[in-house]
């Protein structure tokens, strides 16, 4: 996040904060604790601290008065917040006191699902089944055993299998009111061994036959003049076209060989941007009337 | 396959062809081409010559009178052959003129199928979604711009998506005559970053509710004794589990939050191993009253 | 190059050629023939033929009277061009008509051992020992066996030992030019299992005794206000302080226990950006009279 | 060391220690603390304990009359054991109490080094240079941040520059002990994104001038039988050649323009085999008379 506000034309940071790494400078920002943040002395507070901390400092800048983005999962399930989903609640963000921004994974999946939901397309009668691959900084910085070189590399592992990641909740919530879509789910998260990116094969049981080309007519029309959202024909995304951009890619495959509709739809994401920290500073930006890619490589 | 067969008590290489790599030295044995192969020297033909070439060699081996372990798609689908699961059909290799090796992906899939599919526990209504994931040297060894370490490194990436794949119809085929199911398969590949492994993500809907006790028991039932099968309790394999081993590790994990009975089911192999040259080589123990894994790692 | 130029303020692509790839549309240029090229309606040409190639359509278009900016090696010992080693050679940069872009291992190299070579530092009775590490991208991508996936990731290899590199002769004498330098150097490229950026350790013998904050102040002035050149105090660069950067970035250890006087340098490079696109924009810039870091993050 | 003496046809585990794994199952043993060790079931103990916890452990041993083979350093300095480098020490580890294992980074330089050494032929006058580079699992299982996945993959540094590192002192030793040279040694490791292996560049100042064929025939003579050590022809190793086997791969090279005589020697092992738990079991078979090779493939 540093990195990218340091080269945002209309953004300045005031304060950073860490705690262990409290005194060390960081894209030239000597780091605070979040104790001491003068939370008085900015126009918006951008929180990634972790969940269940984040919840209170954020409050304690709203008591300030002050707009926040909080990248925890705090508030994703809170009516106090709206969801920043950007690209799909952009009046909501630009209103917005507080906006509690998407997890990385639900962001690619909404993003993929809810054009489709919104048309009635997704047959509620068979579950939509998303496996999902991410590297592992999405998994944070903190010395454990099983993120350590030797274990990662050279292997490949579902984990949370069974809808028990804490994205699976955010999710089915946010898809069902965003589109009104009820039918069930099975999230299956696994770790890459890649620094960053999320790929995520999403198959969907359709209500009615459609073509790889209606399909993709069908998500050009939804994100027509997304700068954020791009739309591949006849080629399928992966990480390499979304790393370090603030984008999501999404291509769509029609299956062969069964007996009722369905679409296997690709969408990849940058887990570090668009996933978390570029969505955040493309929300602050639509909160204060900014260029919404200001600061963003898209 | 050389390497192993070079650890092997009971077999001894009679040959090994090569045709741009005539001539090299391979585990000490100096490469011949495919057309001065001394058939009738040998007892049994091992062929991994490409798709589509190997018909015509192991035909040359069968009309000299040798047994042969075909690794190629080319029997695969064919009456003459048998389909050498080993697990599933050891009595049928161990009479066999010529087995049939099966493909990487259908061998983890069939493995891991087949026990329930069996029991009637697989709800053919709805589909069957299987996402795999593969190290690159599944593609082998000829240089091609999307194999480079550049292109594939840091990348991850679905390819044949929508039931496109080569093995989608040996899969299909082999799980109706081992099994009688007849529902719809979902399955699609990916590229893996890693040098080695497969790890299959299958997504099925059940009958009748499960617990995952139970459905560990009716793996351990159907594989009791089996030594090139692993079926783990209370956690999922990994690639790590596999790799340069002669096994497949199979785990289960039920699926929450959903309205109907779901079981998620993790394989993994070392496509090169189990998925190629190692089960071969069971086969071919099999087939000769050796020890069902001499000169394999299990 | 074309990336990078696409975030250039003050330049704008005229053109942009292939051979095998002409047709396709990279970063919005849709790809022509370099014989189609129409020198006449640029102001510069950066070319980044392959060598041996290049220097024909440097030639043509400085026939047609425009400027150039050579990234192959056929003009890096030749009079006819400025070699383009920014910081060292800037007011001969913006007078040229051709630039020879230094290679990629001669660039840190130089970097790091100009300063210590003008102050007569090294001792030229004793050899330089320069061990270079690149990623693959380095190599280029063309299609080759000994740079797939699975024969580059999890190996390390030298090549070209023995000075046998083409960049052994372009250093030398560069190293000579810039600084009188005669003594002998020893250059061991190799290859590393990453996508970008080159780290060389040097070995510097020196001619009298040095701590480090004295050879970190000798560097420290030597590239006080450059943009390009971060010197390290009290720790050593690695590979993730420069990629995706326009940055040399070096830092130096003394050596306990030996009985002469020496200094470890590392400086570690982008391979592509400093070591290639990078630095030819930052020359393109240097020649027009432009900020000098435009378009480029160091 | 557990999965390679489930292979040894000589040698069966009787317990096997853990302090925070205790109670956990490896390779089929239940691992207890070393506190409960019974020495005096066994007839060798090998040791991987941590420096400095090791050497009490290995006394407690010998106080049983047990023979042991520590992998610490404790005792790699000591008179009281014999520094275990199997192909120079073999007559002495044959006779043994006590073999101290060699450190790994020591093991590829040495059986390097010791042949040149021995023969008078490098110039103690000019530094040895040596820049090695180590795949991760040299630094342990302990988590670190520096060791994960995020920060190792796509990244490569030195550490412990000038001669800083543990092995320093050790390889210095050894040398010394086994050939007499005094000359200076510069020893640089590096941090591989690789999981295991060790390349060293070894760069040798000669007495004479030397020739490829001459330097190989002078390492032929010295390994002439050994069948852990493989002396490449015309070709260098790297790690692909040596992972996974217990065996030190060795190739050279002559460097071209410069004024003295100089020598490039590549030497590559497997960090965790050559490099530690096969060595020790090459030497515990030599203390007791059993095939050099037994339980390891070379």
């Amino acid at each position: 996040m540093l990195r990218l506000l340091a080269g945002h034309p209309g953004a300045s940071v005031v304060f950073a904060t860490a705690e262990a790494g409290a005194g060390e400078v960081v894209e030239g920002h000597r780091l605070i604790t979040a104790d001491d943040a003068p939370f008085s002395r900015v126009e918006v507070v951008l929180s990634a601290l972790p969940h269940g901390v984040s919840g209170g400092y954020v409050q304690r800048a709203r008591a300030a008065g002050r707009r926040a983005v909080d990248l925890s999962a705090d508030f994703r399930l809170s009516p106090e917040a709206v969801y920043g989903l950007t690209e799909v609640a952009r009046p909501r963000v630009a209103a917005a006191e507080l906006v509690a921004n998407p997890g990385c994974y639900p962001t690619a999946a909404l993003l993929a699902l809810i054009p489709l939901a919104r048309r009635g397309l997704i047959d509620a009668s068979r579950e939509v089944v998303i496996d999902a691959a991410s590297g592992v900084t999405g998994a944070g910085r903190t010395p454990r055993r099983e993120l350590l070189f030797g274990e990662v590399a050279e292997d490949f592992r579902a984990y949370a299998v069974g809808n028990e990641h804490r994205h699976f909740p955010e999710l089915t919530a946010a898809l069902a009111r965003e589109s009104g879509f009820s039918g069930d789910l099975v999230f299956t998260p696994h770790l890459l061994p890649v620094k960053r990116g999320i790929l995520e094969t999403i198959h969907v049981p359709l209500t009615r036959v459609l073509d790889r080309g209606a399909a993709e007519e069908i998500y050009q029309a939804a994100y027509d003049g997304e700068p954020c959202v791009s739309v591949t024909h006849g080629t399928l995304p992966s990480l390499r076209d979304v790393v370090y951009r603030n984008r999501v890619a999404i291509g769509v495959a029609c299956v062969a060989n069964v007996r009722r509709p369905r679409l296997t739809v690709i969408a990849a994401i940058d887990n570090l941007v668009k996933g978390a920290a570029g969505q955040a500073i493309q929300n602050m930006n639509v909160m204060f009337g900014l260029a919404e890619t200001a600061g963003l490589a898209c």
